[in-house]
C-alpha cells in the first residue's frame, strides 16, 4: 500500500490507473477506522480492481463549537488495518492544500438537509458535499462505498451526484454494529464505560420500535413517545432528534404506510451519536 | 455537425472522444451567437481535436424579474453559424432533463461573487457555477473558452476550477466590438437605434479613461465621476454600478497603482448592459 499526501499525485495516480483501465473503488473516511469502515472496503476491494481510502478528518463540516479537534485520530492505526484490508492507496491530504487560504467555493443540496442533522449541524452537509466532490474530482472512483449508519448523508451525496452529472456509483453498505448492538462509530472511542451503557439506549430503542410495528403499531406519534422514554430512562442522554420520516426526502410521518427511516441523534456527555433502522410495515 | 439534446448521449459522445485520446474543447453560450463568440469557438477549433459549443439558456443565473423570457434565441441561425465555424457537437439539452423537478444541488464560489453583478444579480452567480460545473461534468473538456466581457464571471469559473479540483483548463479570450466600438453582447439585439447610441456611451466611457489614466490619472475617485459624467450625458442610461477595482479579488481601489479593472454595467431601457477594460498604469 502506498500512502499519497499530495493532491497532485493522487490526481496522476488515479489518471493512470484509469488509463489502464483499472476500475477505482473509492471509501471517504475521516480516519480512526472500525469494522463499519471495513466493511465497505472490502467491498471495494472485492468488487474493483484498485481501492483508495482517505482519511481526512474535513474541518468545513464542523461548526466552531463542533467536536474537529478532539474527533479521534489514529493515523498509524489507520495504516496498518487499511494495509492488511488490501487497499492501495491511502489518502491523507494536508489541510492547506485542501483547502487553502483563498478557498471559496462550496457546494450545497437544498431540500434534503432541511432535515435531522442538517437542523443542529447547519454546516455540516455543505462541508460534505464540498468535500466528497473535491474528493470525487481528485480520486475519479467509478465506485464509492458509504455507510448505511449516515442515512442522510448517503442520500445527500446521491443527490448530488444525480443533479451534477458526476460520474461516479454510489453505493449504501448496513451498519455494522459492535457485540453488545452500537452502531460502529470513530466517536464511540470517546465514550466512557458508563456513557456507553447509556448509548446502548439508542439500540434498544429502534428494536423496540420495530416489535412494535410487527406487532401492528403504526401511529408515528407513538413511537417516537416510545423511543423518548426508552433514551431519558437513562440520565446523561440528551435527545437532538427522534424522528419517523420518509426515507428520501426526510418528510415526517404521521401514520407508518410502507417504509420509513426511524433516525436518532442523541448527545452523551459530549458525544453526539446517530443511528437509524428502516422500518417495513407487512 | 451534429446536434445534441440528450444528456446521456452527450455524455457517451465525449467519453468515447477521450477515450481516442481526442481532445476536447468547449464553448459554453447562451445561443444568439455573435462575433464574440465565434472568437472563442475559432481558437477552440484551432487547439483542440474536437469543439462543442451549447446553446442552453440557462434558467437558474436569471432571477424572476429578469429577462430569461426575452433572452434572445435564435436556433436556427445558431446551427448554422456553427456548422460553418467547424463545430463538431451543438449540445441544447431541454430545461426539464437538465432541471428536473426535484433538482436542489448547487455550487457557489463566495468572496469574489459579492461584488460588482454578484451585488445586482443575486441569483446569477450560483446559476452560472451550477450550470458551468454540469456541463464540465457531462462533457469532460480539456479546456473551456470565456469572453474577458463577463471579466468577474471568468474569473469567478477559474475560482471554481480551482477550489473544486476540476480537470479542465479555462482561457480568456479579449472582448469582441462591433465597428461602432459596443462590446459584443447578444442583449444588443434588444436594443432600438436610439438606445444603441446611448450604449455607446459605455465604450466611450472606458476609452476616456484610458486616455487619462496614459496622461497621468490615478485617482480612482476622478475616473469614476468622469464615466458616469460621460454615461448620463445621455437621457435613458442608468448606472448600475461603475467600478475601478482590482481585477481579481474586485475590491475598489482609491488609486490606480499599477493594473486596474474598470467595469460597468448600466441598463438602456429594458437591457442591462456591462463593459470593462483593463487599465494598466505605466
Amino acid at each position: 500500500m502506498k500512502t499519497i499526501t499530495s493532491i497532485e499525485e493522487m490526481k496522476k495516480w488515479s489518471r493512470l490507473a484509469l488509463s489502464n483501465n483499472k476500475s477505482i473503488g473509492f471509501v471517504a473516511t475521516m480516519g480512526c477506522l472500525h469494522e463499519g469502515h471495513l466493511s465497505l472496503i472490502k467491498t471495494s476491494t472485492e468488487e474493483c480492481d484498485n481501492t483508495v481510502v482517505s482519511i481526512f478528518v474535513n474541518q468545513t463540516q464542523f461548526s466552531p463549537e463542533e467536536d474537529f479537534d478532539s474527533y479521534p485520530r489514529n493515523i498509524k492505526s489507520d495504516k496498518l488495518i487499511l494495509q492488511t484490508a488490501g487497499v492501495d492507496i491511502m489518502f491523507n491530504p494536508n489541510q492547506k492544500d485542501f483547502y487553502p487560504e483563498e478557498f471559496q467555493s462550496f457546494v450545497t443540496v437544498e431540500k434534503k438537509t432541511n432535515y435531522l442533522c442538517g437542523v443542529s449541524r447547519p454546516r455540516f452537509f455543505r462541508g460534505v458535499t464540498t468535500v466528497i466532490l473535491k474528493l470525487f474530482n481528485i480520486i475519479k472512483p467509478n465506485t464509492a462505498y458509504f455507510g448505511e449508519k449516515d442515512w442522510q448523508q448517503l442520500q445527500v451525496v446521491r443527490t448530488m451526484v444525480r443533479d451534477l452529472n458526476m460520474d461516479v456509483s454510489i453505493v449504501g453498505k448496513p451498519i455494522v454494529r459492535d457485540k453488545d448492538g452500537l452502531a460502529m462509530s470513530s466517536r464511540n472511542l470517546n465514550l466512557s464505560k458508563s456513557e456507553r451503557r447509556t448509548a446502548l439506549k439508542l439500540t434498544q430503542a429502534l428494536e423496540i420500535v420495530q416489535t412494535l410495528v410487527t406487532k401492528g403499531e403504526s401511529s408515528a406519534v407513538n413511537i417516537r413517545a416510545k423511543i423518548q422514554e426508552t433514551i431519558e430512562k437513562k440520565q446523561g442522554a440528551k435527545i437532538d432528534y427522534i424522528s419517523v420520516c420518509d426515507p428520501e426526502n426526510f418528510k415526517e410521518q404521521t401514520e407508518i404506510h410502507s417504509r420509513v427511516l426511524v433516525a436518532l441523534a442523541v448527545r452523551i456527555g459530549t458525544t453526539r451519536l446517530i443511528d437509524n433502522r428502516i422500518i417495513e410495515k407487512n
